[in-house]
């Protein structure tokens, strides 16, 4: 016998139990989904879970009370030529997951790639939490291919979209997570009714289509909105992310960080990582208590 | 002093010597050109010049006069994130240069991946030559970003593109070489007009978007007719050559060879190479005596 499924959207992760409709759990499942009709599954058993994101898990357990730092970094400013050893070294420095840039020249100014790059990465690195960050215009168009690449989570742009609710179904159906996506000229107010949908809203701190941009502090008031009415949602920041900007991201709320260049170039990546991280987990903490 | 360029696109090769305006070359340059205005110039030098290819020679030269037989495997069945193992194992067993196919969505359903992917290659591979499958919706738009990452031929599809000779032109003075290409559903008749202004042109034969496609036989009268009328041409052929259908793209004339899955999932690639090679080179000799 099957249970319902926890699949609940990160911002209603305190509200009622709510199960999507024709979407169900195997009894075995890990803190992570284990949709039995998503190409996901194999990578989302207990044993294979390896990133502790308290995510899709059940609304009622004490897991969910808490929000968690994660580090993510980009790897567009890596060596994309050999972008398994770049995401490896980074992983083994201790990213807790992989952001995807995926650009399509139309929505952004810039082509990166797309999934038959993130197909093959996913084909040498099985377990980590792949994040695709979708700067493409069309991003319905790339759900099944993104989930049959093996992505976690499929952030998309709102920007562009005009059926939002109907692509975060799409995108929760193929057994992904639900990303949303600002621009720094979009308003909060544009998002808001479609955050009880979503796992995650990034609020970009740059235009998006180049890393490497000088870091925007003017959005973190998108950042302390969403805190403020949402405690335990997923939020994240990209654009121009660093150990100089990482404090007004961590004190506006930001748990979810993006940082390219300044963890890709460093010398001491995992140095790095830690720092980003002890900033952001010491503002939770300050906040929690 | 510097001397007249003789950077004529490849059909006008036997013509009389045409200058392109505002275009010159330095007295010492090799069998390339060495337009000492494009980001391309230390690619050009004799001494890094490896691929041998007798392109943008003057044309009263005695290399013009044969037509050489050179195969380009495409990576995009190959293992993406490790591109520079795999070209460089390409170029190892024998490849003349690598054919890169650049889709954006759009032109076609598929998004593989742009200019940042190819500069990382091109850092790494200092002096192969990389020619571009522009399977992208605007064309004009990656001219300027692929000349920086160090393309030497930049080949796109006439379908989208109003001003293709406008287009030809900026290819050139951004320091590339012109490829036109075709879908297989575009009649020869569409690029006649246009084919004094390439280096090359390429017939599809497959529907341009995928690898693995089953080879379209239909396709080669199209290149025995660029054959019959320029018989110095480079002609290019792309989709499902293998083993099994080269003998038909080099009865035809076909003297560049894009095979990619028949050469990438190839136990020994070097076998592979040189029988395609020896199948055209065949051609030619048995056409030129």
């Amino acid at each position: 016998m099957r249970r319902p499924c926890n699949n609940l959207p990160g911002a209603q992760r305190t509200a009622a139990f709510r199960p999507l409709p024709a979407h169900s759990c195997a009894p075995t499942a890990c803190n992570k989904c284990l949709c039995p009709h998503t190409s996901l599954a194999s990578l989302h058993t207990a044993a294979s879970c390896q990133t502790g994101t308290p995510i899709r898990i059940a609304a009622s357990t004490a897991m969910n009370d808490r929000l968690k730092c994660k580090i993510g970094p980009s790897i567009l400013n890596a060596d994309l030529s050999q972008l398994y050893k770049e995401s490896q070294r980074l992983l083994d420095n201790g990213a807790d997951y992989l952001h995807l840039d995926v650009m399509d020249g139309h929505f952004v100014p810039n082509l990166t790639f797309g999934a038959p790059v993130v197909k093959c990465l996913r084909s040498k690195i099985r377990h980590a939490f792949f994040e695709t960050h979708m700067m493409v215009q069309n991003p319905e168009q790339w759900i099944e291919p993104m989930a049959d690449a093996g992505v976690d989570q499929y952030t998309f742009h709102i920007e562009p979209v005009k059926e939002i609710i109907k692509t975060c179904r799409k995108v929760r159906e193929a057994g992904m997570k639900v990303g949303l996506a600002l621009k720094p000229g979009t308003e909060i107010d544009a998002v808001r009714q479609f955050i009880d949908q979503a796992d995650m809203i990034l609020i970009m701190t740059v235009e998006p289509g180049f890393g490497g941009q000088k870091f925007m502090t003017d959005m973190m008031p998108k950042v302390q909105w969403l805190r403020h009415n949402y405690p335990l949602l997923d939020v994240e920041v990209d654009g121009g992310v660093g150990l100089n900007t990482i404090a007004a991201c961590a004190d506006a709320g930001a748990n979810m960080i993006v940082s390219g260049t300044a963890i890709i170039n460093a010398p001491d990546q995992r140095a790095v990582i830690a720092s980003l991280r002890e900033t952001v987990e010491s503002s939770i903490h300050k906040c929690s208590v």
